[in-house]
């Protein structure tokens, strides 16, 4: 393929490998052929075949004698346009083989073509908040358990607080006690009163994470009630049904991605899918204008590293496609915001749950000290 | 919730843990409330929520002073009927916690009650067949890059050889090389005329892996078209895309499933499903009639064990669903048959694909040697 299409046509991804040298080699060759013709090359007599279809390995290096750093080309040909296609591609026979990661991934621009991306990004989601450029201030919903109406009341103390964003916690679906459409009908509402009474402009996204053919319903519901935006859990319902939601322009909401369920792809460095691919690129491919992720520091295991990676992936150079929010979250702190807007810098959502409840003075100080907090901190000063 | 609503409306979910007996009870708390209410439990006042929502630790074990192994009673109150939610409640947020690995789970009848489960099943699956006893016997339509004219020759082939299933490869999607419709139409139709000529009953399946919003319409082609099966990676859709797929009366076909890209979450034996869980029973639940998975001794590294955890999870009682066929696959060839039939036992879909092509006296005689081997090893004689 590569001579044939011309550069532009390749899918450049990027695999860490365990084993020495020789394994690698032989690993890197079985990536070109599982992820592609997944047959015996000794058995194929094409030559446009071997030619055109399977993959090519680029380079190959050692970063130590037991992993090594194999670059492989994909003829765009093989993915056509489907992103189910395209995950299969990458990672899909190979996710059944230890010491394999994925860890760089660039998509030519005629594939990126076939994709809408994120609708809003970055900056639409900073118009529709009414913020230029300070870090937005975000919570969740919780406890699950809670009523429709308490979750409601909940939500207009959140707003009267001065949040810019209060969102369903990603385990609130279409429970008996909360059911999905009275709640978000609720919230939204709650949210709007105090947004009219106030002049602020909270968004209150809903969490539409359900089964395929439920999700699209839910959303156009979080739409007709006045929900701002939506939170999917793309882990759940597959990156595709995402993307579906964001290409839907009668939907025409933001969207929030959660990160349950994808863990198991990036939590060991041998195998599965770095985090800058997967929470970044890929979920911002799939159509999410921010990322929620577990913040390093927090009560999850990601590393500074690897967030940083995160805020790379969505923010990078991908085709047209805007750069979207980092949200990282996961057991944040009202203390730790001026070193969180430290190493997140003004362009990030901010997302601290729990601990906003805990602070004395009640649930609407809390959110002000976290506003304090971000302009205190804040590198435009 | 165990004492509120009864033991039947218990979901229970079997973890093994990293880490010492004081870190085990610690990780098996966290699971109670990160899966369910994820907000501290110190700032819930509400006894009707720690009662009702928390899930509940049963037991918890010693496997070895490193490993132990707890059972959690989650409310089926927390799931509501979503599949995504069950996941999610299952293994969502501690999907981003190493050390965490679910093993077992029984689903109560009232939950399971919610789900379709498998629409032909290990007999639904024979009976379109028309074989009784026999282990089924199958292949894939391969390599990609051949046109929709040369997998239809293949077909025909393959079926004239007297194969029960031929399959599409899961990476054949919708590839200009060999577009869905033209070429489900071509080897459809391929077989037919096989199958009319014959007398036979061999069966196409086509896959139907797509984005959400286009797999239903690809599913309907094939059934116009005539194929009869489908083939889903409900790792590349979402296992709820597949569940509805499965559950859609106007499709009506029966499914295999295949493993790409839900490799991830079984690969280590230290975090994600174990793969009897979730090849097995979460396939099942999502209306998989057959499971293919990569079998012990070919080129990928399932052992025994995790193989038979397959079969087990594929055949188990689960509410009112049928068993479903394992499909072992993944590098098997015609000399492995006696070993595969002894292991597996009737109760099987053999699954080989290049292999076949590999012997000297033509595809058709590699067809039929496969058939034979499978009848000289019969468990039923």
């Amino acid at each position: 393929m590569v001579g044939v299409d011309g550069g532009s046509d390749v899918i450049s991804a990027t695999y860490d490998l365990l084993g020495t040298a020789e394994e690698a080699a032989a690993t890197a060759q079985r990536i070109c052929v599982e992820q592609t013709v997944e047959f015996p090359l000794d058995l194929i007599d094409r030559e446009d075949i071997k030619d055109r279809i399977v993959a090519k390995v680029v380079s190959l290096e050692a970063l130590d004698p037991g992993r090594h750093r194999v670059v492989v080309a994909f003829p765009r040909l093989v993915v056509g346009s489907d992103l189910t296609q395209l995950l299969n591609v990458l990672y899909g026979n190979i996710s059944l083989v230890p010491g394999i990661r994925l860890v760089a991934l660039d998509l030519p621009q005629p594939l990126l073509a076939h994709f809408d991306g994120p609708r809003f990004g970055r900056s639409g989601l900073r118009a529709l908040a009414g913020v230029e450029r300070r870090p937005l201030v975000a919570t969740a919903l919780k406890p699950m358990g809670l009523s429709s109406r308490e979750l409601a009341e909940l939500a207009g103390q959140l707003a009267r607080g001065g949040l810019d964003i209060i969102k369903d916690d990603h385990g609130l679906t279409d429970q008996s006690f909360c059911p999905f459409e009275e709640r978000v009908t609720q919230c939204a509402a709650a949210v709007a009163e105090v947004n009219a009474r106030q002049g602020t402009r909270c968004l209150y996204f809903a969490n539409v994470t359900a089964p395929s053919g439920v999700m699209a319903e839910r959303a156009a519901i979080a739409r007709r009630v006045g929900a701002a935006g939506l939170v999917v859990a793309p882990g759940l319902t597959g990156l595709d049904a995402m993307a579906r939601l964001a290409a839907d322009g009668d939907v025409g909401l933001p969207i929030l991605s959660h990160p349950a369920f994808q863990g198991a792809l990036t939590v060991s460095d041998d195998f599965g899918i770095a985090h800058g691919v997967l929470y970044g690129q890929l979920n911002r491919l799939a159509g999410a204008d921010g990322v929620i992720f577990p913040s390093h520091g927090g009560r999850f295991s990601f590393t500074r590293a690897q967030c940083r990676e995160i805020v790379d992936g969505a923010t990078c150079a991908m085709g047209s496609f805007a750069p979207i929010f980092p949200a990282p979250a996961g057991g944040m702190s009202l203390d730790r915001v001026g070193e969180l807007v430290e190493f997140y810098g003004d362009e990030v959502v901010l997302l601290i749950g729990g601990d906003l409840h805990r602070h004395g003075a009640g649930l609407i100080d809390g959110c002000r000290r976290f506003l304090e907090a971000v302009y205190s901190a804040g590198v435009e000063g």
